[in-house]
Order: C-alpha cells, then sequence, then structure tokens
C-alpha cells in the first residue's frame, strides 16, 4: 500500500485563498449565499477543478460539481462540503472539504488515472443558514427536498443568473456515497490527543422553550418567603438541566443559551422568564428519555415555587447515523495512512444528515486548536489537514478504483 | 380620650378622586412631575385646602403647602405625601398621604379648634423618578439638597411657571416634625393580619452589577465537561443569592431583577452574562456583611467554573432609622385609637428618608391588598384607610394641641 502523496503546502493556500474572499474588516470572512464573495469563491474553485482535469457545471441551485467519469458505468463516488461561511467565520468550516476533497482527487489522478467509478467534487452552496432562514438549502436541492421557494431567495438566484423554476432539476439519484471531511468544532479531539475520527452519527436535537411564571413584586417591600420570583426558579432549572446533562455523560449536551427576563428591572422581582434549551444526543430514546427528565424537573421546580412553567417544542430532528460499511471503510482508510481514528459523535449538523436521504454517508473529523469555530480563530494544525486529506483520498481510493 | 371622628366615605371620595387624573387608557394613573395631570392634581388639592381653611402657597420647586398657624411660635408639625406618580400607578401611593393628612388636620380643626402650634400639609411634587432620572425632587428641595438641575427639569419648570434659579428658596428649617401614612407595598401586614405598623427604619440599599464571563462555545460540539457556561454559572449564583437572603430572614431582601446573556443564541454556550442584585437591610452592618458573603459567594461559584466574576457596585445608600421619640408617638396614637401598632421596616424608599437630614420623622403604613404596589391592582381595605388617617390624626393632635 503505497498512500497518495498530498501537497500539505497546496493545502493551505487553497485554504488560505478561500480564507480571503469575503474577509471582513474586524475579522474573519463572510460568504453568504449568492453574495458577491460566495460567487467569487465559486469561481475560484471552479478554476482549481478545470486545472485539475475535472469537467465542471452547477446546478439549478448554485452547487458547483466537478466530476471525472469512471471507465465503469454506475452511481458516483461524491466528496466535498460546503462554500457558504457564517459572519465572521473561520478558515475551515466547510473550506477544508471542498479543498481536501479536490486536492485528493487531483492526486488520485495524478497517482493511479482514471478511476474505475465516477468520481465528483461537489461544493455545496448553502448550509450555514448564512443569508436567509434557511439552511441545508444546497444539499436539501441534492435531494429533492426543496417544494417552497421564498421570494427573497427566488431574487437573489435569479440576481446570481438562477432559476428558481428549475430547482427541481437538481436533485441527483446517481450518488453511491458521500464523504466530507470536516473539522470537529470542538475540543474533543484536541483534549484527548487524537489526530482524526470516523463519525459515528450526527445527534439528534430538540430546541424547547421554556415559560416560567411567577409574579412581578417590588424587590423592597416583598420578603423574600412571599415571592413567586421566575429568575429565581428559572435559575434553579439552569442548574438542574446542566446537572441532569453532566450526570448523562457524552454525548448528551444540553444548553441554555437565550434567555429574557421581565419586566428586567433592578428593583422588581422577576414576574417572567423565557429560556430555550438545545438537548442533543446521537441516540433518540436516549435523547426523548432526557428531555422528559428536564420537562418532569422543570414542572416539579415550578410546583415547588407556585411558578408556571410552560414547555414547547420550537423544533425537533432526529439523529442520523452514518452508514456502517462507510465507517468501517474510513476506519480501514485511516489504519492504510498509520493512524488509529476512533468513532465519535458530531454535535453540530452537516450536509451529511441530509443527503444520508438518498445515499450512503461517512465523515471524517480533524482536530479544531481549542475547539473554536465559526469565528476568525478557527483554526487546525497543517498536519492533522494534511493527514485527514490523505485518509480522504485513500477513502475514496478504496471505493473508486 | 376622644378620638377625632374621620369621615371614611370623604377620604375615598378624595382618592377616587385624585386617582382619575391623569387616568391612562389601558389601566392605572400616570401623573408624572410637572405634567398636565401633575398640575391639575396639585390644584385640586390646593382647593381642598383652602375649603377647609388652610392657607396654601407653593415653593420654588412645586411642592405645594396649606397652613394653619399656632397659637405658639415654634417650628411646624407636617404630613403629607407625593402627588406624582409611576406609569400605570395606583390609587394609593402618595395620594393617601396627601389625602390623610389633610383630613385628618380638617377633623383636627372642627373638633379642637385652632393648634397650639402650626400644623402643616403638603403635597410633594416628586419621588417616584416618575418622569426624569431623578427622585426625592421634592423632598430634596424641602432639605436644601438640590445644587444643580438638569436643563430638562428647568425647562419642565419653567413650563409650569417656576424658576429653577430660586429652587434654593424651597428649603425649610422651621419643620419640627414630618408624619406620612403610606401604604405598605408589600404583603408583610396583609399575611399577618395586621391592620396598621409603624415603620422603624427605611431600608439601606445596595445595587451591584455581576458581570460573569465564561468562554462562547458551540452547543452542539462542546460536552458538557469541556464548558465554561457563564449562564450556567449565573444561575449557580443566582440560586445561592437567594438562599443566603432567605437564611438571613427579615429584613434581609436580595433580588436578581436584571439579567443579560451574550450572544443570547440557543444554539451558543453563554460567554458572557450581566445581572444585578438589588440587597436592602434595615441595619448597615447586615447589610455589609450580606453584601459580602454574595461577594464571597460568586467569587467561590466562579473559582470553581473557571468563569471571571466582575462585581461593582452602581449605587448605595445607607438605611435610616426613624425617630425614636416619634416612633413611640405613633404607637400611643395607634393603641389611643385601639388598635396595637407593631413595628416594620420599609423595603422601599420614601421622602422621611429625605427629610430625616432637617426634622424628626415618622411612617404608618397601612396594609396592601396581595402586595401589589406601583399597578393598578394597588388597593387597601376602606377601613383601614379610615384606620391610618384616624391613627394619624391622633398623632397629630399630641404633638400640635
Amino acid at each position: 500500500m503505497h498512500p497518495t502523496p498530498i501537497d500539505g503546502a497546496l493545502l493551505e493556500r487553497r485554504l488560505d485563498e478561500l480564507y480571503a474572499i469575503g474577509a471582513e474588516p474586524d475579522g474573519g470572512a463572510y460568504r453568504p449565499l449568492y453574495g458577491k464573495a460566495w460567487a467569487t469563491a465559486l469561481d475560484r474553485v471552479e478554476r482549481w477543478l478545470i486545472d485539475a482535469g475535472l469537467s465542471t457545471r452547477r446546478d439549478a441551485v448554485g452547487n458547483l460539481w466537478g466530476r471525472v467519469a469512471g471507465t465503469d458505468n454506475g452511481k458516483s463516488v461524491v466528496t466535498g462540503s460546503h462554500i457558504d461561511t457564517v459572519r465572521h467565520g473561520g478558515r475551515l468550516d466547510g473550506a477544508l472539504g471542498i479543498v481536501a476533497g479536490l486536492t485528493a482527487v487531483t492526486s488520485l489522478l495524478a497517482s493511479r488515472g482514471r478511476p474505475r467509478r465516477t468520481l465528483e467534487v461537489v461544493a455545496i452552496c448553502e448550509e450555514e443558514g448564512s443569508r436567509f432562514s434557511t439552511n441545508f438549502w444546497g444539499s436539501r436541492a441534492i435531494i429533492g427536498g426543496i417544494d417552497h421557494v421564498d421570494p427573497e431567495i427566488a431574487a437573489a438566484m435569479r440576481e446570481r443568473g438562477l432559476d428558481p423554476g428549475k430547482i427541481a432539476t437538481a436533485a441527483r439519484n446517481d450518488i453511491d456515497v458521500f464523504l466530507e471531511l470536516h473539522i470537529e468544532q470542538g475540543a474533543v479531539l484536541e483534549t484527548s490527543g487524537t489526530p482524526l475520527a470516523v463519525v459515528s452519527a450526527i445527534v439528534g436535537i430538540v430546541h424547547l422553550e421554556i415559560v416560567v411564571t411567577g409574579r412581578p413584586d417590588h424587590a423592597g417591600t416583598t420578603p423574600m418567603e412571599l415571592r413567586v420570583d421566575a429568575l429565581a426558579g428559572a435559575a434553579a432549572m439552569i442548574h438542574a438541566i446542566e446537572s441532569l446533562a453532566r450526570s448523562v455523560g457524552r454525548p448528551a449536551v444540553a444548553t441554555v443559551g437565550r434567555l429574557r427576563v421581565e419586566p428586567d428591572q433592578t428593583n422588581v422581582v422577576p414576574g417572567r422568564v423565557i429560556f430555550t434549551v438545545d438537548l442533543r444526543h446521537a441516540d433518540l430514546q436516549a435523547r426523548r428519555a432526557l428531555e422528559d427528565r428536564i420537562r418532569s424537573l422543570c414542572a416539579t421546580i415550578a410546583g415547588e415555587r407556585s411558578l408556571g412553567a410552560d414547555i414547547r417544542t420550537l423544533q425537533e430532528r432526529a439523529p442520523v447515523p452514518m452508514e456502517r460499511e462507510v465507517r468501517a471503510l474510513l476506519a480501514r482508510a485511516a489504519q492504510d495512512c498509520g493512524v488509529e481514528a476512533p468513532e465519535m459523535v458530531s454535535g453540530a449538523g452537516h450536509d451529511a444528515q441530509v443527503l444520508a436521504a438518498r445515499c450512503k454517508v461517512g465523515m471524517l473529523f480533524v482536530p479544531s486548536i481549542g475547539g473554536r469555530s465559526h469565528c476568525p480563530e478557527e483554526s487546525t494544525s497543517p498536519r492533522h489537514v494534511e493527514l485527514g486529506t490523505r485518509v480522504l483520498a485513500r477513502a475514496l481510493e478504496l471505493l473508486a478504483y
């Protein structure tokens, strides 16, 4: 086994080039869907694909595809990631998967020539919810999952020469497997000294909104024991939610990220508090059990304090396991490159979870330094970038040659 | 001893009349300093004073004084309260002390004739911070405590024909004692079935601002044990602050009334939380000891969680004890009217705490139904209104006849 050589310096140069597109004056890059920086970045990637000898095309929604036809007929082996970024986004989220995929395929073409199976590199137009109140826009088009186009998005599409009426033509049913290399966006790999992981599943999420109703009282004239303090009650709930998620352990996470107090005055006992809970787990039953415990715990605390507690579900998304045989293939590819890649759960969402509806999917994670992501500090060691790309190339080789 | 008869129905009629001035379409009344409703209300009170045979005058800041000269020379015995209200204010806060004072003096004049000492009824122009970023405006003028007039307030004064340059002339050094009947604004009296209380002291207050600094992290990719969650830490602090104030017991109160989360996103672990603590106690040493414990407790929780916790004092006001001999006099007046009036601490601020710098002060509290105040639901049983007025009249009688 001679792993395909990967040009680490070229990877870094290309990541630098993409990061410069949409650079913001106060740090980071911003490439919102159908914006100017977004279009410039896609043009740059298309130039690289063409230079590498791939044939390119844009689909109706603006996904960019680079293709090298295999000698056999059959479904494609696809790799890539998304080209858009959040505001003040980092250098690697999305960009890494595109640059690594392109570099891996280019290297394979150089070392192994034309593949047996068709290989494709995709720059997915949108994943982040970077501009409109939508996300997974590119991957949803690929699985034929868009049945309504918001007029604002339609207008932005037309500005880029895309016809919203043709979105259905972006759907693919000829993809066999989709592989994506991504940064972890957390600190699990760094903390454990692991250079690479195979994603076992993308967590399911539920977002809850909890409204705690007490009674607004004068902060001076109301003795402690006569209060029905919504914030003191919410604090007890937040404390308990955190303890509960800690006690369940990985991969369970529970986050109270938003909180509003009413009337929010220094000298008034809070009458109402509204907060959100973001709850994730890779196992649907375990996630539901945790949600049930949180609901009952909040009800208990509310009862003890004569508070009201109304809980509603804002959104819910089931966990998506990665394909078993693709996980095994990625683990083998890592071993072939001299590393053990343990499995881990992805706590963040990725295009793979959408594409899983139509093809086999698998993902590789490389460490994020300090766990930072979605910010200018987002960074991964060049040797991990190179390692991830080498393992991706090996996996593509195992699949397509 | 024959207590001066008080016309309870007249009290209620006058309270209704005042409440109708500045009535807001969505409930409650609003009589902001120097506004139209404020001026109308003062005119109405002046009419009542004149009808009762008192001579009236307005001082430079707009306080309205009604006076009946005593047969002896000497300092005045004054009663009254403030005429302004908060937005959506209730029927009794301030208004009760004016109407009761006027009614008590009128009754004394009818039953006892001209007093030995000069009696005055005052409608203080402002106490609530009802319009400008100031409060105790009227009582501060009476003690000669205003050394700067905000241009906005000066303009409003001129619109009402008042000369801001003459504020110093409102200062009085010829007041011997100031008595004020007020609603409790809490639920202590109602809960204990007590119809009347003598205020022992007005609490001291400190307002703290606590900034908890953690690290914003992705809510999906950051395991619980790798988080530095500012809101989870703040929740632990809020929980502990409440427990501490409860354990100290009355009259200690601690309120976290305002709280802001940053970045306040459902899927981001909070990186920063800013909240306030309103801390009150009638004893300065006890208040400071409680503050010290809260500060050290927040530092401990922050230390345990690797959070930063910066605490600063926003404002601080020492407790003001009511004059010992006035308290005894009020207790005796209550006994003369057939009730025991226990002492209690006022958790809210009142003009008496300002006037205490220049004269003896004392206050009576009547129960607030449900503890409600600063809202349209603010209410006190007519028999408690009448009782409070009767005791006030008896105290004035003991002082002035």
